[in-house]
């Protein structure tokens, strides 16, 4: 039980785009805000399929969460891994020590699944951290090194053979960037192979890919990513993954770069709650984005499950959605405190949807107006710089946009060795080296 | 024996400086040109230490080998990694095959040496690969992190606590830009910790810093380091180095953060050319650069020991001495083959040094007039920026200097785990997650 004559204190767990709304919200709260995460950045998670197709930098899309909540001066930072809630003793458990609130903010997202098949990530990447992107993007560049010294033609087939699983956005982005790249980017850098001889094959197991979207853009993206030279496989289920390739059904891809786009799961926190959560983990919220029975408990983002009574759907894991619940979340708690809370539900504004298919394409629906092309195109990288977190972050993004735009290539074509390997290889130079 | 009837055979090892201006010399040779680099990129190592602290992006500062010497049609690259040289049999031996030569280019540089104690590297890294800077980056803003945990004062004291190790300009430059940022940069991003409490020591044997400088600048730089906050201890040698802090004599640092700058030794490649090396490793070579008794046998930049023979000095390990001498092998090469050989032996010429100590202050002789301040900081600026490769990389470098210059701020204030922790947290969330 909190200490009445202490001060209130709130705890977020997830400096993503739900968590920090929530801290912004509680600025001029009577509480002590704690943010944990285990990363000490926040990750403008849209972007990050860019730097696993080495057209950003990390930094360029992440910053210090302490930094960007550095004016919230009733907030404080920590950085560490919350192992599980103890929702009766009110208190977070970290790796090292505990946390105890008196209001706690779930809002650690979601990371890829494998549907009972998690022996298939070794060889099957997600994408949901810059960790993640880094290694993606190694693999990705090491591809085709491994192609031009592979005399096998089998062998070098699988290596320029690369094969995206899932067809949400994230997947139809990374096919997208990764068929550019191959065909323009690296055009001229090889001598014994054509880097545009590459297969990239997207698998969807739905009959489309983006279904999120409206059928027609839906129809539009995937001849836009076919005229990109992607293989766009529809209905297509993956039945086995492992270090020569994919099985799909009875069909094998020979393959050594797969990366998986294809479901989510919420975070192992959420289900210490003691609440039942739906089939991928989320926590089903009351209309005020709180817990069943536990007021001081509120769940939001990715990990919230809640259904729009107007559409009757689902609110969607995307960005907007998450940023409406924070800043909802942070006005609730913070009325609470002052003895005037309303009982206004969450209410989902749908700002639309964009997804972006490569050079200058780009599908959505912004206020129910379907487009495509270059317009939708233009629209997203509006959308997607002005949300983007630091002055800084934002021209430096710009640049390697219109470079690329006009260049044809990409900016952050390195390979830096895992620090494992550069443990290993201590006896070789390091930098200019062999 | 090579093939008489076969083309001529150039291997370069090391795409560094003075690898690629070899290889670009020998554009129009008539001979097939192999680039061996165990990384995809040729780094820009005079700005290493921005990334070691958070100002630049690794991709800001490096690009991928076989782009840069896409326009020479006879040259290709090799992603591998040499163990040795049979000078006997002219093949290098890779991890995986060999490679033949006709004509060898080695220019594998050097990387940090602990003068016989290996057992520091584990607690303090050199700054010599793009994964040294990252790991650095790491460990610097981790410190901070720790700190604000830390309930010891003895421990939060030590996390604070910083030592660099050698005062030429890598250790000058890194000392300056800690100072800086941990004053600066962070100022208002800790609630518990005062980062400008931070030390930062720069420990130096000899009895002044940057002694390749006149000792006007040297004496310079040190007041200008004092100025900034640095403790600068001369004359002072580490006898020890442990997880808990650095050893110096009797006297006992603490200290969780320990950075190498103190001294280079060849690479081993060079060692197994069967000739004698100096104590640093470095091949003694012939006025026209090759080995005694080896002309085949081309030895350039850091690796290369030579003496000139105007000023009775050993030509310094920097990258414009590292330039001059691979456009002069790459000529002699070409001039070998085209039957018009010269006997005109390598010439160094001295361009000046220049070293930043922080924010608009550096020291610098060029063409023997001596500089400080900012001036010297500006052209520091700006030469760096010429001799930068790629002009997307000069654009984001400038902008994110003059960000820093007015913002005080640093744009890749980020800590990604390495691949390894990632695995083991794979339960946990990956980007927003806790």
């Amino acid at each position: 039980m909190p200490d009445p004559t202490a001060r209130h204190r709130v705890v977020i767990l997830g400096g993503g785009f739900a968590g920090l709304q929530a801290a912004f919200a509680l600025k001029k709260a009577d509480a002590d805000v704690t943010i944990v995460d285990r990363q000490n950045h926040h990750l403008f998670q849209p972007l990050l399929y860019q730097v696993a197709t080495a057209s950003l930098s990390p930094a360029d899309i992440a910053a210090p969460i302490r930094h960007i909540v550095k004016g919230v001066r009733n907030c404080r930072t920590v950085l560490a891994r919350a192992k599980r809630v103890d929702a009766d003793r009110r208190v977070v458990v970290l790796d090292e020590g505990e946390i105890p609130y008196d209001t706690l903010v779930l809002a650690t997202g979601v990371r890829h699944a494998y549907f009972g098949h998690d022996e298939w990530e070794a060889h099957a990447p997600g994408l949901k951290s810059l960790d993640d992107a880094l290694r993606i993007r190694d693999r990705f560049l090491l591809a085709f090194e491994q192609a031009e010294l592979e005399e096998d033609p089998e062998k070098r087939r699988a290596a320029l053979t690369f094969v995206i699983v899932g067809g949400g956005p994230t997947g139809v982005e990374l096919a997208g960037a990764m068929a550019e790249i191959a065909r323009r980017a690296m055009k001229k850098d090889f001598r014994r192979i054509d880097p545009s001889t590459a297969r990239v094959i997207l698998i969807e197991g739905e009959d489309r890919v983006l279904n999120a979207f409206d059928r027609k853009l839906s129809n539009r993206a995937r001849a836009d990513l076919e005229s990109l030279g992607v293989d766009v496989w529809l209905n297509t289920r993956v039945t086995g993954v492992d270090e020569g390739g994919v099985e799909v059904g009875d069909e094998r891809i020979a393959s050594r770069n797969v990366v998986w786009a294809a479901g989510v799961e919420a975070q192992g926190v959420g289900g210490s709650l003691g609440v039942e959560t739906d089939r991928s983990g989320r926590v089903p919220v009351e209309p005020d984005l709180t817990v069943p029975g536990r007021p001081e408990i509120f769940v939001l983002g990715d990990l919230a499950k809640i259904t729009d009574p107007r559409t009757g759907e689902d609110v969607p894991g995307i960005a907007p959605a998450a940023m409406q619940m924070g800043k909802y979340a942070g006005r609730r708690i913070r009325e609470r405190l002052e003895g005037r809370a309303s009982d206004a539900p969450f209410r989902y504004t749908d700002k639309g949807m964009l997804a972006t298919i490569g050079r200058a394409r780009a599908v959505g629906s912004i206020a129910g107006i379907k487009m495509a092309g270059f317009v939708a195109w233009f629209l997203w990288a509006a959308v997607h710089i002005f949300f983007l977190i630091g002055f800084r972050n934002r021209l430096v993004v710009v640049i390697s946009w219109v470079w690329a735009y006009v260049t044809f290539q990409r900016g952050a074509r390195i390979i830096v060795p895992e620090h494992e390997d550069e443990r290993i290889e201590e006896d070789t130079p390091a930098s200019s080296g062999v």
